[in-house]
């Protein structure tokens, strides 16, 4: 029978009644013909009250132990759902990461999956048992149990679905797929019907929140298909792959020939009438930007101050220069980064002022980063022109621009951000007729 | 370096501030000069949460499921105390029962301790680390995580105190030892200095809450030494053990020279006078007195009645027999029996009544037990006799009488429960001048 990995988020699992509402649907895709093999996350605010009673006890827990502690989560919410399977007649069991065979790194907090063994949980399957997995935990070689950071049960059900060769890993969780934009801001955004791993990456990494970036990748590498779901009803939601007869089914989830519609997918494909080349804009005001003001600008200084950043910092996104008024030898220099890295780098830069010969920095986080991400990108290099006029109509403020093969983020007064958002969804022609209605969950 | 292993409740870490504490009392025994390594029940009342959470998405909890999401409680108690020990400057790390080497059988929820291969506690302990040890769990050879059942925490400690040679397993509760009778009945109970294991043994069986029968019989088989104290606080609470060191340290615990003392004890031994012959007085109201009315007084009548009850019960622990006033050749049984217990053994004396030929059956819970225990009852056949002239003195029936080699046990109307208890503990010698000061707290 063909495997479907459902994998559950926290707010999905909140409470008994949520509970019991998750075990029916996982019966009724059992009841359908499926294999199935859960993947769960713990219930609702249990990492958060988890860790104020860490806090109870120590100013800077233990990583080791917190991972301990933190996964008391999972125990409780993946036990729990097995009993509620049991109660409508389906043999089901629970298991931890380390039952499950997800072997990691030493990293506690923020392990990597090294290798999925999954023995017991074929085994429970080719038993006719429903395996419950514990998301967000694994075990290191030194039998001790870690857990995967941020988006961890995402992780886990990609890299379960990957070893178990699922057909589809659906993340199921409390909104209805990826949109075009985010629907609070955005009210005329639409859910996005597919889209390719490499656009679900651009999306996740800036700004996209209802799944994680981590679990695209490990998708991606492993040809798992993902489809973003809600957890209560069976609307389609958002798949994400870069296997033509998934993303068909997709296009068309009523045709009952996959490849039928993969053919009319194809049309589809090769008129640009049809198919946007944008296919969402994301914003995030998690940013900050750290300016070098007055810098000497003779060759090897942009060298000299970024060795400085990239020691202090994994990543730099956005960097711009801007020559000083007038004649006077100065330019500064503009890195866009999340606050904490900001900070860090800030310092870096200082210890090194007399070195470098900068005038002075300074710090903000009043700004945000709007981007816009789509596969059609890559054949139309107008897209940057289009955005630009579409900004400036607007007198949207542009500080920093950066881009890839598939997105262009652009940096602007944080006051501003929501606006710009709005203007380029509807500047390329993602405005749907009807307003969007959704609720927001983060991955978990 | 001598080894203690430090048992806390439920109570003793309900919170953080208790957690603290435990935590500062644990870095003195180990600044002290100790080794240690600590066992740890689940905080306050988590337990019965996790149980209100199972209830509300189950009728019937399976039971590999609610040993999953109980476990979960130790999980959040052993890694906050690990914490608490690392913000005072110690390393700790916390160890489930798995990781320390608890092997059980396969009974879901009552579980048996097979073996315990402490490896990863002994090098913890060897590295200068303090483990701390979830109690009331290990795993069974499928790889499934199993609980012990009532008691399991104490169990656990003294399973691996044994394993480690431990000097003492010192159970660390809220109440400051056992007493010679419950100090919320009996105000003048004193607190016993120590027992003989066997003596323990009957005072756990027969109604003593504050530490569990299993954990005495495991440290009588593996020779452990038991110190059964406060949490908080350095007062010597109640030792039980077998080996003359142990108990002259607790009949002397100034004494820097155990065998000076162990040689004073023995002089004691040999003193009655100094000696009491009881020990202690426990009640239990948990019992129910089933009757067969009206069997044929002929052979074998007793042997059917007696088959068919052993038949559906475990044990019975107090059995008598009456015959009907005048000559109508009629016999009455009376049993003494948990409720749970009596009203099975009565739906299958009904199943057989037409056999057995009895009149009809009574079952009353208005009954309880009170038992006095003492090693000095061997060498004193006067006991029974002092026992039934103190409670006719003042008017007390008793419904049963059963009997071992160091212990009487009678039943008594329920309203005289309480009031038999303190004739007794007044009749044997065991009033003390002043009252007790202390607070419950049952075995966990």
């Amino acid at each position: 029978m063909p495997l479907i990995v459902q994998k559950y988020g926290g707010s999905s699992v909140a409470d008994s009644d949520r509970l019991r509402m998750v075990a029916r649907r996982i019966a009724a895709t059992r009841e359908a013909g499926h294999d199935v093999a859960i993947v769960v996350s713990a219930m609702g605010d249990t990492t958060d009250e988890l860790l104020q009673l860490a806090r109870g006890v120590s100013s800077e827990p233990v990583a080791r132990e917190l991972d301990m502690l933190l996964t008391a989560g999972e125990r409780i919410s993946t036990s729990l759902l097995a009993m509620a399977l049991h109660e409508l007649g389906h043999e089901a069991a629970s298991f931890t990461g380390v039952q499950a065979g997800l072997r990691t790194d030493q990293a506690f907090g923020d392990a990597r999956i090294l290798d999925v063994q999954p023995a017991r949980i074929a085994d429970a399957i080719a038993a006719g048992v429903i395996p419950i997995v514990a998301g967000f935990q694994g075990g290191n070689d030194d039998e001790d149990v870690t857990t995967l950071g941020r988006g961890g049960s995402d992780t886990t059900a990609v890299a379960l679905a990957a070893a178990l060769g699922a057909e589809v890993c659906e993340i199921c969780t409390d909104v209805d797929g990826l949109y075009t934009a985010d629907p609070r801001v955005v009210p005329h955004a639409q859910r996005l019907p597919y889209l390719s791993t490499e656009e679900a990456l651009e999306l996740t990494a800036h700004g996209a929140k209802v799944l994680h970036r981590r679990s695209v990748e490990i998708a991606r590498r492993h040809g798992v298909s993902l489809h973003v779901r809600s957890s209560f009803g069976e609307t389609e939601g958002t798949w994400i792959s870069d296997d033509p007869v998934a993303t068909a089914l997709a296009a068309d989830p009523l045709s009952s020939d996959p490849h039928a519609s993969v053919h009319q997918h194809a049309d589809l494909e090769e008129s640009p009438v049809e198919q946007p080349i944008i296919s969402g804009v994301t914003h995030t005001d998690d940013q900050s930007m750290l300016t070098v003001v007055g810098a000497p600008d003779v060759p090897g200084t942009a060298a000299a101050i970024f060795a400085v950043i990239t020691g202090a910092v994994a990543t730099v996104d956005m960097v711009g220069q801007t020559h000083t008024a007038a004649d006077t030898g100065l330019i500064d220099f503009s890195f866009a980064l999340p606050m904490e890295d900001a900070t860090r780098a800030a310092k870096a830069l200082q210890r090194e002022q007399d070195r470098l010969g900068f005038a002075t920095l300074t710090l903000t986080d009043d700004v945000g980063k709007v981007s816009v991400v789509g596969d059609g990108m890559r054949s139309t290099p107008q897209v940057s022109a289009q955005l630009f006029e579409a900004l400036s109509a607007e007198g949207i403020t542009v500080h920093l621009i950066a881009q890839s093969e598939i997105r262009l983020s652009v940096v602007v007064p944080l006051e501003q951000l929501e606006h710009a958002t709005r203007v380029l969804h509807g500047a390329f022609g993602l405005d749907a007729v009807e307003l969007a209605v959704v609720h927001g969950e983060a991955a978990a």
